[in-house]
């Protein structure tokens, strides 16, 4: 049964929000910067993860004092993507739960959604693929199609431009503070989920509206967020 | 020079608060346990790591629905302690930023101090050699010579006692919310760092007097909490 859509599109994250990697990344790049010989502590890493991958490198070189190069900001994406890839070919990383179920509901109900991530494809690919979408039918937004990633709105403005929605009709759901930063920029509303590893204040206090557990538990909550049918 | 002892003691947790290792264990139990089939989403294992193993497998099982067997603990936590192992191994585990020089700082100026873990040996014993700390001179108390690990007080009170200090004039420096409620059942003082991965809200809820980024901004700001001498 066809519903008529919904006023509200639902943007999501994808690292730690629909899918449980956000560890594997942080480990994953910690094993990229240690062969750089950059010296960081992992939670640090983990603060800065779901930014710009760009942002990210340039902040944590500034902050070590390193002095940051082409070649040395290439080195270290390379190192990363594989770093990543390994884990996820060894079969640790995978949907968080209910994540196929929230985006399976969304789709049956009629309201319009898109995912819209600070990774590039190559590392993104894996995890779309993990979640059953095919990218031919839901748009999807990578750091490679935009100018800025998170926390600039960007990703998002691009996402909801695709979908042809209104960004201000928009939910966007993100588990790090730079999703719900970028969503108070696009002038959207942020929903924070915490299974990327923020805290419940971490988020509420970079302005989301409401913060769930996972994508199980905001399928569980969706009225409290959503625009009813 | 020899100068009068202080009458603050130091109850260092080891895991994230000395050691740069909680994200390293959370990935070592998410490999043990699904190994045993149980899947658990990574977020939830890093804000139960650091409470004793034991009572952490059994909660685990427990939300989980799996029946809790000797046959199956005894198999989880051989499966972390080798996981754990491996990437020790591979040289991704080290000090914390500041952690030996706040340990030569306190021995130095005559602050008593002891390590008390809530994990066992087998996994403790890399950690404590990465530290450059001689167990026979220093109070190690591991989870093997206590009954209840942390949140129980047992761990801080047993090293209290063996440095022969007093737990009321104590300060335990933990960087989980374990540490701190521990720290708060044997009525000594909480000292939260962000080194685990936890939030500074988290570590203030549950009743962290101050809060550092790791044990370098400790050493930077000692005077805040610890007697003069």
């Amino acid at each position: 049964m066809h519903r008529a859509r919904s006023s509200t599109a639902f943007l999501f994250d994808l690292d730690g929000t629909l899918i449980d990697s956000v560890y594997q990344h942080v480990l994953a790049w910690k094993e990229a910067l240690d062969a750089e010989g950059v010296e960081l502590s992992v939670w640090r890493i983990h603060r800065k993860i779901g930014m710009s991958g760009g942002l990210f490198t340039n902040i944590l070189l500034r902050e070590t004092g390193l002095e940051i190069t082409e070649e040395r900001l290439a080195r270290l994406h390379q190192r990363h993507v594989e770093a990543f890839n390994r884990q996820h070919t060894q079969g640790l990383v995978r949907p968080l739960p209910g994540a196929r179920e929230l985006l399976a509901y969304l789709t049956e109900q009629g309201y319009p959604w898109a995912i819209a991530t600070s990774g590039r494809m190559a590392t993104a690919a894996h995890n779309i693929a993990a979640l059953g979408v095919d990218p031919s039918k839901v748009p999807v937004i990578t750091r490679d199609q935009v100018r800025h990633a998170k926390p600039d709105p960007d990703l998002f403005l691009a996402a909801a431009e695709k979908l042809g929605v209104d960004i201000e009709q928009s939910l966007v759901i993100g588990d790090s503070i730079w999703d719900m930063l970028a969503a108070q920029r696009a002038r959207a509303l942020g929903v924070g989920l915490l299974s990327g590893g923020y805290s419940e204040d971490e988020l509420a206090r970079s302005g989301a509206l409401r913060v769930y557990d996972d994508p199980a538990d905001l399928l569980k909550h969706i009225d409290e967020v959503a625009a009813r049918l």
